[in-house]
């Protein structure tokens, strides 16, 4: 993957085509072997898998463009791991990407054509509401909510792809620009540029030194955050798409070493700590508070910075999830290694702006 | 699907709705049987298929919205096709929908943001150049090409889902509005809006009445219309999906008894002629002129009036071309019906601007 951060000076296709290569060099795969790609954006436009694809000479294959909010990425991905599960190819190219500076820095920058947003239901707004809701139902302060983000730089201090990597703290987060009462700055994830690829392939890694990463389980679906008006701390396409890959993979919550998750706001990661099932409805704060999501804890939760302090990139961050997660599970995490890791989770989710049933999930499980 | 044309007063959201609903009515199946849905479109914007679900209640399912320029929809059919296939899924839906209209109609709503596009490298221009090399390498002349347009007139004057269903002249093509020379008005497609719904199923038709259409190849492919500079007649992604097609469906072109192909301008065609093998290099022309292409020769063309007739709402006529020649198939196509067809061809492909190298290209092959 490229680092996250503002790229001004590179385009989409660049920053794709580096993460590109450099997944195939990773891989030991050469250019030719590679039997489709499927490329995850938002706002890359028309046929933004073959302007990626052509200046490496990797067209002639099938490519598939995917969208589904902030979930592209990994919807690209569970296409490709579909694909090669059943041998339609033997080895596939999964990117996301995006270039979202190109969109400027506005509350719009995300627009979606809701009238809700253009109405002030920006995302900051909507986290607003679910951290209020959060806080009136389980109790809990402001300055335990923001401690996501404290940790969260901590982990992304040792992490040269995150575009956020000076601690901060708990003073400073919540001393930030007020963006939507009670959200500060420093409790939103950055909009960001960046890319990032996998290789995903029904052969044996050629290199004896490159360890095996499995896809356990891969689940996309769509939905709402939470039931209509009824909730907004149960993120019920969350918890759907959880059980679903739990399922699939055949373990539970307990089994999950580490995982990286959709935490677009602090009060996020608290509330897909409980959708996620890493600890009971309202205990969140508590399991944070205790260090149990911090590198070294029991349940790791984004080590790499996740969206907070790593950047979201739409597009690319269902990939770099999967990224983040295969690092630790080959051991090449570096000073943010989650020590003997077998397990990774990845979440994402995006759309489902309250009130409006139009969302997506994705869920994948990795494991060695 | 829905009449193409011009919807200033739908949008797209409602046009895809109208034709979810007539797919699952015309397949006798329930929206609770759908697991998963693939939409296609170019310029519907984020979470395209999940703004046509969540009215209908059918959001809950795995959506996966593609693009890949105006071979969308056919992409959104070979995924859906692949699920099935393998069982991930019993029952599809896939959906085309553009609203091209909201776009304008001047030569950049189809910008796909080349700089070859701004500089005045348009479809239509594009066209003109092929128009040229093509009667410039095999002879001819332009009433023989825009003999195309007067067939598919022919053909969509009985189909009542199409845009343009008046007769027209050989001399009223060629004395339409100049275009970019050669290619005047009546010689391209039009924008248009509208959807087309399919139902993908490995379950047998509840009705004993519905007639079970199969899916005997779908390919999609991506690269260039033609190889760099050398031959604008020769449309190399093209001619490499009819292979794959063909050899999928264990069948030749002359197995064909009717296609549907990308006749976005006239001349587009001629040249799909020889490259699907329905006629060899060259042979183009004299094949249209012996009405082998209208309907009751040898291999119907467009019956239902094709891109240039029953119009080109982009990520809508890959799926519009399947229900057109399932129509056929089934003996439901009224009084453009092709007698006796068992084996159909769709054929759509996008991108492909001269000399840059991303473009799409999908064939699909049914038969009964």
């Amino acid at each position: 993957m490229t680092p996250f951060g503002k790229h001004l000076d590179k385009s989409a296709e660049f920053l794709a085509q580096t993460a590109v290569m450099d997944a195939l060099k990773d891989a030991d795969v050469g250019r030719c072997e590679i039997g489709a790609a499927y490329i995850g954006s938002v706002y890359q436009g028309s046929l933004s898998g073959q302007r990626v694809l052509k200046d490496l000479g990797m067209t002639g294959i099938p490519i598939y463009n995917l969208e589904n909010a902030c979930s592209s990425g990994a919807t690209a991905l569970s296409q490709a791991c579909l694909a090669v599960a059943v041998g339609q190819v033997d080895t596939a190219l999964v990117v996301g990407v995006e270039k979202l500076s190109a969109r400027g820095s506005g509350p719009l920058a995300l627009d979606t054509g809701d009238p809700e947003i253009e109405q002030g239901l920006t995302m900051p707004a909507l986290y607003a509401m679910r951290t209020r809701a959060y806080l009136d139902k389980h109790g809990g302060r402001m300055d335990q909510v923001v401690q996501v983000t404290v940790k969260n730089r901590k982990h992304a201090a040792k992490n040269q792809y995150a575009q956020f990597r000076t601690l901060c703290t708990v003073d400073e987060v919540l001393a930030s620009r007020p963006i939507a009462d009670p959200i500060t700055l420093l409790q939103m994830c950055p909009n960001a540029d960046g890319a990032a690829a996998v290789i995903v392939s029904r052969k044996p890694p050629k290199s004896s030194a490159r360890e095996k990463v499995r896809v356990l389980s891969s689940v996309v679906t769509s939905g709402k955050f939470s039931q209509g008006f009824r909730d907004l701390t149960v993120p019920e396409i969350s918890i759907r798409a959880a059980r679903s890959a739990y399922e699939m993979a055949g373990i539970g919550p307990q089994d999950v070493d580490l995982a990286e998750v959709h935490d677009a706001a602090s009060i996020a990661e608290v509330i897909y700590y409980e959708a996620l099932g890493f600890c009971e409805p309202g205990e969140g704060l508590s399991l944070l508070e205790r260090g149990e999501t911090t590198i070294g804890g029991r349940i790791p939760v984004n080590p790499s910075g996740g969206l907070l302090c790593r950047g979201h990139p739409l597009g690319a961050t269902g990939v770099a999830q999967v990224v983040e997660i295969m690092w630790h599970l080959t051991g090449q995490a570096g000073e943010r290694q989650v020590e003997g890791a077998k397990i990774g989770l990845a979440h994402c989710t995006g759309g489902g702006i309250w009130g409006v049933d139009n969302g997506a999930c994705s869920i994948h499980v990795l494991g060695v």
